[in-house]
């Protein structure tokens, strides 16, 4: 009850800003701010329904992203260092996306309350927009800078974000089936008014403690290299200026110094420091690399795991060399015999005569760059193989083998629809 | 016509030999050894038609199988030099499985030519029994044996008796259709006849030549590699006694010595010798070892090769380690994005947290040795994505790992039939 009405008055005191800005659009700044910096983007963004009865849409709107503005320049100075970077920071991106975000909330809950059958395009290509920070803001988050958070031991924030940003998914997703369908008129309004709520209310949590915890514990390397990894991921609307040079050398998560200092634990959000209740962070130390770790392009193995990694593949392998030499096979359950005098052999001797100058030709195409694949499937003792050859280049795309790989494609070929949970049974 | 003269002579001489050895059984080393030994194999097979006119079944089998004795122990002293060798031996164990093979032939020969509908079955198992040759006895040869002669330079030999091989082979397959179906006498009989003779004749071409170039070519340490390696393809008929031993380490066939002696070059079967026209054998001598290669259990590859290798691979991989730490993932075009931030990360932080309690459940189920896969699949923008788990062991079962892949199998399920030729147009 006593929610209702203190929704009540924040609604009334949204619609007295929302005429007074209707006046006089410069005179917001001075004389609401107070009002409009004492209600969240979720707390308006539920008075949307309410302003869509006196106002046109278009004055909703520009009414809303006035006061994200100023909402955002109203936030304590220690919660806008992120804003202050330059841009192509990584930090500054997240924060720039995050206005962005909170801006497109706001439009599809407007869209979302305006939605009917015929006007359904209209809702469309906002939820479409506002879903994509899924795999975007929200992975560049979870995938690249919250393993330097972990590193450093900060752990319950960032999973109740992950959190909040798959059940964000989750409701993108229904929000998708329903659309597909013949949706109602309330339901999709409902929907959208929820996810954008939930979508300003996780903003604002990155606002407020995310960035803050990540400006305080990152050092330059380790910024530049999350920024070296984002742009595989994508961003949210269109790609940062490229501002932002350090001279720092990258720092990959691994090994990231998980210690924290006494100066920057006394900087951190007080709520981050609240969940501690006066414990110190405590750091991941977990040495990665091994003495005999093979230094591979994406990762570091012993030989014995590479060995046991390629040997439990679906698959068989066999790699001949830019010398047209077997050099490797696995030793899976093969279903063709390999044995080790095949290594070293030309592969013309590795196969019955008549299929030589099918070897031939196929190399040839490879290493000449004609081809990158052939593929051939037969049947024995009713199974049924998939064979392929895949022209293997170095970096700079120059031949350096040929991979060929045998699967037993039969039971892959029976799996349909989905399996999404485990399937043991206990 | 010449030709046809002389079969008949010859088939007069076996029909003459053979009146003489129902009559004293005892007498037939004696009186037709001169005979006996000027006829081949091969040519005893083709005139089996024959001697069946004149004979029992039970009568001709036992006619022959003495017969190919006393043609092998007639056969000079320089081409039976793998029979002298100890049992266990490789080269003594191809020996035998060719005498074997050689007395399989004529039954196959025997059971052609009483071939009926209603007597299908007393060929049935003959047929099965001589055609596993070409997965034992020839594969040995060609993937264990041959690759020692490629590196001594022996390569005219070799190909011409894989052609042969690969000859059978196909004649197997055939007759195998021919018996699914609903066959004619005339042509059973004909195929059994044309695959015996040509067993024979093949079998004879490996004692006379093949034999004797490995028995003078090859080393001890190369004969204890090529046994370590022939169990893995089997053996046509009862495995070998196990007799032979030695004490010289295995060489494998890329370690082989491929200079060939004086001596050993005068000992060569005089045919092979005459192939080269008086030159020497070029032998093999390319180094397979290179500086900087990793040495796994079945090759031998660089570091950029092993990245290169598991990116080419037509699925996404990645390793977990036994501390539950994310160690290596591959670059390929990927369906879910990884950036080298996850390495070292543990399991639990890469999956929303909402998955973990399933990653959890997954992992210790292959630890502690109750699981060793777990498989899931999905559509992602309409392609159908197999993702499994594979708990990784090394060779004494012990857990180091889980491996992750993912797959896009929505074009192999549309693979039917077969593709045995390349599809390339030009």
């Amino acid at each position: 009850m006593s929610e209702i009405l203190k929704e009540n008055g924040i609604q009334v005191k949204i619609t007295e800003a929302m005429k007074a800005w209707r006046e006089d659009a410069g005179s917001l700044r001075e004389k609401n701010r107070a009002v409009l910096t004492g209600v969240s983007p979720a707390g308006v963004i539920r008075a949307v329904p309410i302003m869509l009865n006196d106002f046109t849409p278009e004055e909703v709107m520009g009414f809303y992203k006035a006061y994200i503005d100023i909402f955002l320049e109203s936030l304590p100075v220690e919660k806008r260092s992120a804003e202050q970077l330059q841009p192509g920071h990584p930090l500054k991106t997240l924060w720039d996306e995050n206005r962005e975000i909170l801006r497109d909330a706001g439009e599809l809950a407007i869209r979302g309350c305006l939605f009917s059958r015929e006007r359904a395009e209209k809702l469309r290509p906002v939820a479409a927009k506002l879903r994509s920070m899924g795999f975007t803001h929200y992975d560049r988050e979870e995938m690249v800078l919250f393993p330097y958070l972990e590193k450093k031991g900060v752990s319950a924030l960032i999973t109740s974000l992950w959190r909040s940003h798959d059940r964000i998914r989750e409701r993108f997703r229904e929000m998708n089936r329903a659309l597909g369908g013949a949706p109602e008129k309330e339901k999709i309004r409902e929907m959208s008014l929820k996810i954008s709520e939930e979508t300003a209310d996780t903003a604002i949590r990155e606002t407020d403690l995310l960035y803050p915890t990540a400006y305080i514990l990152l050092s330059p390397g380790e910024w530049a290299a999350i920024k070296e990894q984002e742009g595989r991921i994508g961003y949210y609307g269109k790609p940062p200026e490229d501002r932002w040079k350090t001279d720092a050398e990258p720092v990959q998560a691994y090994e990231a110094d998980p210690h924290i200092t006494d100066e920057q634990m006394a900087a951190l959000p007080a709520s981050v420091r609240s969940v501690l209740g006066g414990m110190q962070l405590v750091g991941d130390y977990y040495e990665f690399k091994r003495g005999g770790d093979i230094e591979l392009n994406s990762g570091y193995l012993l030989p014995e795991e590479i060995d046991a990694l390629i040997n439990h593949l679906p698959l068989d392998v066999t790699f001949i060399d830019s010398d047209d030499r077997v050099r490797f096979f696995s030793e899976n359950a093969r279903s063709f015999v390999r044995t080790p005098s095949v290594l070293g052999r030309l592969v013309w001797f590795c196969h019955p005569p008549k299929s030589v100058s099918t070897v031939e030709k196929i190399i040839e195409a490879f290493r000449n760059g004609e081809k990158d694949e052939a593929e051939f499937w037969i049947t024995i003792n009713g199974r049924l193989m998939h064979i392929r050859y895949f022209a293997v280049r170095d970096r700079w795309g120059d031949y350096i083998g040929t991979l060929e790989t045998v699967q037993d494609i039969t039971d892959l070929k029976r799996i349909e629809g989905e399996r999404r949970l485990l399937d043991w049974e206990d």
